[in-house]
Order: structure tokens, then C-alpha cells, then sequence
């Protein structure tokens, strides 16, 4: 019989207004105008066999472009229990551990609660897919069985080059509503030299308490810093209340570039209303060079 | 209920031959090759409780060009009444006012047609959603009740900068076959300093007598030049035929760059023939400079 | 009647591994991933006289790249008799004439396979597609009658500049399994002084017998070389196993950079293996320098 295939477009936008109290020089602003709109462009299909196969092209354009961009794509093929993704995607990290777990606001604000940025020196780091550019060659194998996974990836793998690889594992277990995920990165930083190259480890936890959607992240990198970040949120009718606190030791004072101190407790809260289709939302918080950032705006998919 | 939502793809072609008698000197060619082709990736939805809410990306690609463009977005949200758009949108006055108004050929030619367009020294510097990159930023509303319409917008918005804005109000009235408009925009030329900030002020009216379609639009750039254009169009079966006569008056001897008289006519004519589905067009215009531009082609919309 | 038109997508995806001996330096690696998506946005129509038109914008990414690319556009118009392509698109004979006959493995490998590509000094001069760029803005007209083709096309067309352009004539004739074209392109190396232009003639026949498939092709480039490619291909059940073999010989020794001996003979063998969907595919070639490449991998479309 003749195999399926297709290709569909979603998406989906947004607007509204950010503060970052940082920006108070001569000349600047604290507040702008946020815009966001994104097209998936999925490829999907499958074999007579029963294996599927599929890609993602990205189109990405945030306030202050010069033109909207359009991601490096990733291509992928498996099945149920085992999938392969090249390309543009996620390390076996990020794929399988909720950094983004406490996420609030509109946009994200100083996306402080995930537990792999640690002050100036650890910023996204890891590999994540990219909406505008390319995660880095990435090659990721996903193995599922009832609840358990794990993935295992490399980077910097598309060209002919012998250069630093950030190599990860990591392992997640769901039962009910809880999820519980671990993981390890040679070379968290991709350094091109070994006496430079930092391992990342990260474990995170996250499931419901009654109406209480709760969570857990730890993450630490190798002689600049660890982190954790607690969160939770309660639901109540067309209204969520989300809200997240973390914490930052650094290895020895000014490893992660946060100060005098050597530690420092970020947190932020932030909500979202169902307008029935789009949704109101908003938040506030606070970095660890204490700035405050917040957002208010709307939000919608198609 | 489940609010509806999807992406949808439109788009449009055209190729023919362009002559541009400026383009006369050594190793130059005054004729050349046109082609265009757009595609617009639209997603739209609409809330339960009956807004609606969309955004725009083009993708745009011309002779010449190395590759497409895509153009920065814009999203919105809205009813019938009231319209918020942000991101690369057209301002307040280029929404309401008829600035198009008498374009002819296949391309356009010079854009001597549009009122704000004078001499060297103005082109295009309006807020113009831009097929290939990003009007700059605009935020617009738009209030329209019966046939009464109000655009409000302000520019440079999607930054943490404190710079130059244009900022637009234009009203609009319908009734029946006819249209009126008018607007004003401080600091069009969107200059950083104040003390060489020009405001725009434009009205527009067009309507129909009979067979006839006519219209008239009137700008004035402070310190630079008014400019007026009266156009006029004629239905014949399958074929159209469009002109229009612009006269501008510099401030000063200069003022536009339209040199030593300190005022100059433009005219052009054009036509179009229905082919059922496509359309086969042309015209010739005559700019300020006394330079000729003509084309000759067809178009398409899918 | 309202003429109908429409905007669709398709596409393909592949990954693999590929081997290229040459990349044996300090830092190198002789082995990549290899990753590619492509999407097309095809615009189509008819008019009610039952012209065709439409358009074509190609979204690529491959492995390396820092984002996916938009290629420039093609915009068409025609019949069943007669077709003019403005644009990004191929050249008279590319369009006609069976150059890529032969292709092995994922990728193409070495294309050495392709009649035109000769030792280092002629690699895709000729006026090919861009899936990531602009074949260089061509006009080019075909003619079918029967199984008898003509083609025509001109190249630097979307600029005021008097520049070299690379002029096409290519026929073709169809019958049966059997395909024979020939083709001559003046200034095939698209030199803007006439003194270093090169002209290029190509042919090339293709057919089966019986379960065998089976190819020639011949281009001369003036001054520089010439080059024959036998190839051959065979089904079995779900199988096709593909091989070709080339030679090339110099005009003078060293006037398409082969080296010393002034001729060399390039070969290659691979195979496709449908996964019912999906295809497995996989190759190894030795080009002129000796130099030995090799992929496997697969590729679906959706």
C-alpha cells in the first residue's frame, strides 16, 4: 500500500509590554513593546513497515528584527520505542529533564528558573533547539519503554571537523502524574579544549499535589556553579498562578560571574487568564544582579 | 466551545520587462527583467468570546534577489470595532490614507503617484509594511464604527531605546462609492533629534462617477515640499486604463532635490487587461528628474 | 468561470553518514552526518483560456547550516506546448539534457557523474536550480510538440547591467523508454569579457532494456575539456543498485586542473532500497584527484 505523508503548518503569536529595570542608561528604555510570531512547517509521514519519519522548518520573527528568521531544520525517524533526531534539536538533557519547569510571564522574563543558567558564566549552554538559528548539529537517540526513557546525543556533528562535542545522556521516568528525569554532559560548555571543558549533571521532578502542580531542579556545572529551583502553581478556573524560587552557590566567589556574595536566590511568580483560545498573561521577577524584570501581554496559537 | 484557529497560505506572481531610460550609462542596460513572487503565511483564530486574533509572515523574492526575503511579522488581535496590530504593519496614516491611489503598470514604476513620495527627498519614509523587512516596530489601533474610521500608531517600539518615533493619527470616512481620509505624522522622517524632526500632514479622497473612478491626495512635509496627485481610472470590458498627474512644490528652491525650478510635474498611464485569472499589464511613467520609466507583463494571484 | 488557484507544500528529508577521504588534515575528520529538509512552496493556477501559471520558493537546510535557507523564486506561465520560467531556474540544458544520469548513493557523493563537471576547473557552471540561492536570474522558453522538445534560455536578466550572460539551446526527443537531448551554451562560464567566454556542448541519451536501465552523456567545454559518463542501473524487487564511470580529457594537460596525465577516469556504484515510504541509500565514488567519498543513509518525502 502507498505510505502517508504530509506536510502541515501551526503556529502561533504574541504581544504585549516588558520592563527590565537593567536598562536605565542614557539613551534607553525600560519598557518595550514585545512581539512574537512563529510557523512550524512539519514534514510527517510513514512507512508500510509502521516507521515514522518527519522534519521541522522554523519561521521566527521577534520585535526588532530586520526580517523574520527561519531555523536550521531538524529530520527525524522511529517508532514508539526508538526515535533518531538530526539536526536542530535538543540535547538528551534538555530533551528529557524540566528545566523549563516555573517558566513564567509572557515571555519568560529572565528565564532565571531554569536550573542550567548560573549567573553570567552559564547561559543556555546546553544544547536547545533553536527557534531562529541552529542548536548545533545535533544527533539525539530516544529510546522508550511503558514509562521510561532515555536519550543519548552529540553535537557539532555536520561537518569534517574533529572539534569539542558536548556528549549527553540522560534517563526520565514517568509514573501517573509525576515525572522524575536525570542526566549527565561531557563538555556541557563545548570547549575545543579538554583542560577547559566543563560537565554538566541535572535531575528534576515534577507532578501534582491535588490542584498544586509542583516541581524541582538541580543542576550543577563542573567548577563554576550549582543551582536549584523550586516551583509551583494552582489552577483556579480560567486563572493559573505559577511562581518559582531558586538558588545559585557558585564553586569558588565569582565563578559564575554572580558577585561578591557567591550565592544569590532569584524568583519570580507570574499567571495566565484564558481568554478561550488565547490566553491574558503576565509576570514579574527578579535576577541575580537583583533586576527586575516584568511582562503583560496576550498570547495565542493556530 | 473549541475556538477555531489555522494557518493558510496565499500568495502572488508576476514577471515581464521593465525600461528605465535613467539607466544610460556604460555597461548599464535601461531595460530589464521583472519578477516577483509572494507568498503570505497567514495564521488566524479567534477567541469564545469572539476576538479575533491573526499574524502575517511574507515571504517575498525579486529579480536579483540571492534568495527570499522573509518579512518580519505582525500580530494582532481585535473585533470589528477595534484592532490592535504590532510589528511590521503600515501606520496610521498609510492604513487609511489612499496614497496608492492611481498606481499604474505592473510594477509601479516610479511611485510618482503617492503624495509622499517628493522629489529625493522623500520616499517612502512613511510607515510601510515592509514584503522584505520590518516597517520598524509599529504599534497601531484602529477604531472603526458605521463608515468613521481612527488609526493611531507610533513606531520604534521593540527596542530599550528612548529614540526617534513616528507617531501617526488618521481618520477616515466611506460612504457609498467614496472615501475621504486624513492624517497627521509627527516626525515622519523619524529623526533622533528634534530640531530636524518634519511632520506630515495628508488627506486623500477617491470615489466613483459613473464608469469613472477618480481621486485626489494632498501631502505636506514640513520644511520640504506638498505635493498634490489626481488620478483617474477607466472599466472597458476586460481592461482598465489608470493615470494620474502629481504636481510637487518645494518649501524652498531645492528643498526636495527636485533642482533649479523648485517644482515639477510627474505623470504616468497604465492599463490592465483581464486574462481570466491573470492579468496582463503595463504602463509608462514620467518622474521629476524627466527620466522615463515603462513595463509590460502579467500577474497572477494564488 | 472563476479560474481556480491554490498555494501547496511538499517536501523531502534525508540523513545518513558520509566518508570523503580528502578531509584528512590536522583537525579533520574524514566522516560527517550528514542532514538535509526541503520544503516548496508551490503557487498555482489556470486561467480561464486554460493558461497555466504558478511559482515556486524553496525552503532548504543542511547539516552546518546556521539556519535554513529561502531560495530565490521562479514564476512560470504556459501549456502543454509552450512554457516560459523566469527566475531561479534551470538553464536550456540542464533542462534538457540527462546530466544527472548516474547520481549514486545519499548525496550525489563527488558528482562526478555529471557530464559538465570537469576536474576542478568546471564544477555546475552551467545555469542549474539554486535550492538555496539564484541560479542567476534566467529567462528561459520550452517548446513540446509530441515527444520533440525545444528549449532556449538566457541568464542575467534582472539587472540595468549589460553583463555576460550564458545563452542555452537545448532539444530533446522522447520514445518509448528512450530520452536523447543535446544542447550548446554560448559563454557557458558566464564571462563578462568575450575574449575568456567558453562555450559548452552537451548530449546525452537514456533508456531501458529489458530491467536494465542505461545512460551516455558527452560535454565538451571549450578550451578546457572533455568528458564522457556511462552509467547503468538495475531492479531488483525492492533493490536498484546504480553505477556510472567517467573520463575526462584536457584540452592541454592541466586546463581543467585534473594534473599531470591530462585525463582521468572517475566511478561510482549505490544502491537504493525502498523502505515502503522511505528509502535506504548508500554509495562510494572516486573522483578525479583519486579521492575516495561514501554515505549511507535515508530519505523520505512528505
Amino acid at each position: 500500500g502507498m505510505a502517508a505523508a504530509d506536510v502541515t503548518l501551526s503556529g502561533s503569536g504574541r504581544f504585549g509590554i516588558v520592563y527590565n529595570s537593567a536598562l536605565d542608561g542614557a539613551g534607553q528604555s525600560k519598557t518595550k513593546i514585545e512581539k512574537r510570531m512563529t510557523i512550524n512547517v512539519d514534514g510527517t509521514g510513514s512507512t508500510d513497515t509502521g516507521l515514522d519519519f518527519g522534519g521541522r522548518i522554523r519561521l521566527r520573527s521577534d520585535e526588532g528584527d530586520a526580517a523574520s528568521s527561519a531555523a536550521s531544520a531538524n529530520v527525524w525517524m522511529g517508532n514508539d520505542m526508538f526515535r533518531i533526531t538530526v539536526g536542530n534539536t535538543e540535547g538528551a538533557l534538555v530533551n528529557r529533564i524540566g528545566y523549563f519547569q516555573g517558566s513564567i510571564g509572557l515571555t519568560g522574563l529572565h528565564w532565571a528558573n531554569v536550573s542550567f543558567n548560573m549567573g553570567s558564566a552559564s547561559r543556555f549552554i546546553l544544547n536547545t533547539y533553536s527557534s531562529r538559528g541552529n542548536a548545533g548539529d545535533v544527533v539525539r537517540l530516544d529510546f522508550n519503554v511503558g514509562g521510561f526513557g532515555v536519550s543519548l546525543s552529540s553535537d557539532s556533528t555536520g561537518d569534517h571537523l574533529s572539534n569539542g562535542s558536548e556528549d549527553g545522556i540522560a534517563i526520565s521516568y514517568n509514573f501517573g502524574d509525576w515525572n522524575v528525569a536525570a542526566g549527565f554532559a561531557k563538555n556541557a560548555n563545548n570547549s575545543a579544549v579538554s583542560a577547559t571543558e566543563r560537565d554538566m549533571f541535572s535531575l528534576s521532578a515534577a507532578g501534582n499535589i491535588g490542584d498544586f502542580g509542583v516541581g524541582i531542579q538541580y543542576s550543577d556545572l563542573e567548577d563554576v556553579a550549582s543551582k536549584v529551583v523550586l516551583n509551583g502553581e494552582y489552577d483556579f478556573g480560567q486563572t493559573t498562578v505559577a511562581a518559582f524560587v531558586a538558588h545559585t552557590d557558585e564553586d569558588t566567589v565569582g565563578s559564575a560571574g554572580i558577585g561578591a556574595a557567591g550565592e544569590e536566590t532569584e524568583y519570580g511568580i507570574g499567571f495566565t487568564h484564558s481568554l478561550g483560545g488565547a490566553v491574558l498573561a503576565g509576570g514579574i521577577s527578579r535576577n541575580y544582579t537583583d533586576e527586575t524584570m516584568a511582562d503583560l501581554g496576550v498570547r495565542f496559537n493556530f
